[in-house]
């Protein structure tokens, strides 16, 4: 199942269902008034939402490409980010391959939604793109033991971890260069587990202006989603609606010869299979 | 003026305001759910919370010491933090006095009230203590001039920026060791800013059991809040609600020799010059 969060001319956001006819049904008259309470509901709220499209008249439908999708959690209650969970992207960034999941956050204010302007900082000379692998918690839970991960994932969507890497290295903490507003784009759906055989098997890509500039797959991650669920577990409580944004393979700008920052005119694309392309134009901060 | 979160038995969390003669009144009445909504509402609340206290009936009143005060803001926008921002920590802690503020975060899961129990995780053997001065912003916004600072700050608290020093120094990465559950208790109460004459000349105080182990004044502080705020909302908009804590002074467990880690029946007491005293009881996990 696919879903998002989306708005029609005149009408605020809603959450809704995007059917294989690529045509996305509102959650509203089935009783959801956001995608978090969809995630919420468990498997209640699924088997509600497929007997409420059994019996939707496709009339009230709108077709996906005259819908605009927002981030599918426009403010998930956490937004967790692992670094360097990439063998070839911990090389190019001359790090050590980790003993332990490198876990930073951003704040849940910098998600934007797929087709929205990520909008360059005038005080940064240094953006960058990465591209990423995100987990949705559904259930939540504390010392949740590896092995029963799949309970606790709700679904996965690309996420783009932009980066200002002259904010994130002026310090030992990485935040600032990771949090500006609009640098989570983050989409275009939310695809739930049930429709990913294996999430350690998804080829993962970032093209800019069509380019491929990152080219992996998710077997490549150092800490597996089972792994970091345990780890994150054993410290906060996950809750429902929680993403883990599970880290970039290599590629990225600053690591290139010369570097390839992001400009204001490119397009950036992360696709990830099964989980759609997530574009997003690239402008300059007024 | 000073607002609390608080509940009385039988009844959910609501705002309230704690009088002079030790009294909360409930401002449910005067139209207020939380204090995020008092917050978002400007003067506008302020003026309509003192024309309710001068109305209202005192019998409609609790008296201070029958209510449970939860943290004021039990689930801040943004919880900001300062690290190495007092010089005597930033020289106990062997790092350079920076010219940039560092900046990480907890999640706010992490947020806990007076008097409840910080929980010791199983998983960690160095829990340690951090008493800071938090200020809590009112108006929003984004690349506000230092000079205008004040017209962006709604009240201060006390918190205690628990750290498990185990979890923050196994990466570079400090964020697991300082968002574990219950580990950035606030309060006891918000006190509006208009009743500190100046923030930065406030005596700062951590207690253990009785003794003092912190002591410092937030004159010590590297980065001021006019400062902090023009460098945080260079990066991101700074919303209602959002909370920045300062820093800490020197004397932390850690630095000390031997080191003074947190044990399971301490009491953490953290004292600000006309904040009051926040003080949490420190129990092991089960």
């Amino acid at each position: 199942m696919r879903l998002a969060t989306f708005c029609v001319p005149g009408a605020p956001a809603q959450a809704g269902v995007i059917t294989p006819d690529q045509r996305v049904f509102s959650l509203e008259p089935a009783g959801f008034k956001d995608l978090l309470s969809v995630i919420r509901g468990g498997w209640t709220a699924r088997a509600a939402i497929e007997a409420y499209l059994r019996a939707a008249n496709p009339s009230v439908s709108v077709a996906l490409e005259s819908a605009v999708l927002l981030a599918p959690i426009p403010r998930p209650p956490k937004l967790i980010c692992v670094g360097l969970n990439y063998r070839d992207h911990a090389e190019e960034s001359k790090a050590e391959i980790p003993a332990t999941p490198t876990i930073f956050s951003k704040f849940s204010s910098a998600v934007t939604g797929p087709g929205a302007p990520v909008i360059l900082p005038r005080n940064t000379e240094k953006p960058d793109y990465e591209a990423e692998f995100a987990v949705v918690i559904g259930k939540g839970g504390r010392h949740i033991p590896a092995e029963y991960w799949h309970r606790h994932v709700f679904g996965y969507m690309c996420l783009n971890d932009v980066s200002a890497r002259d904010f994130q290295m002026a310090t030992s903490q990485w935040l600032m260069g990771k949090t500006f507003d609009t640098f989570a784009p983050a989409g275009p759906w939310l695809t739930t587990a049930d429709e990913i055989d294996d999430p350690h098997n998804l080829d993962i890509e970032m093209r800019i202006n069509g380019e491929v500039l990152q080219s992996s797959n998710t077997r490549n991650l150092i800490f597996g989603v089972p792994q970091l669920i345990e780890y994150l577990s054993s410290v906060v409580t996950l809750e429902a609606g929680d993403v883990i944004s599970t880290g970039t393979p290599g590629g990225v700008g600053f690591a290139r010869k010369p570097p390839r920052w992001l400009r204001a005119g490119d397009e950036m694309e992360v696709t990830i299979t099964g989980l759609g392309t997530l574009r997003n134009p690239v402008v300059a901060e007024e």
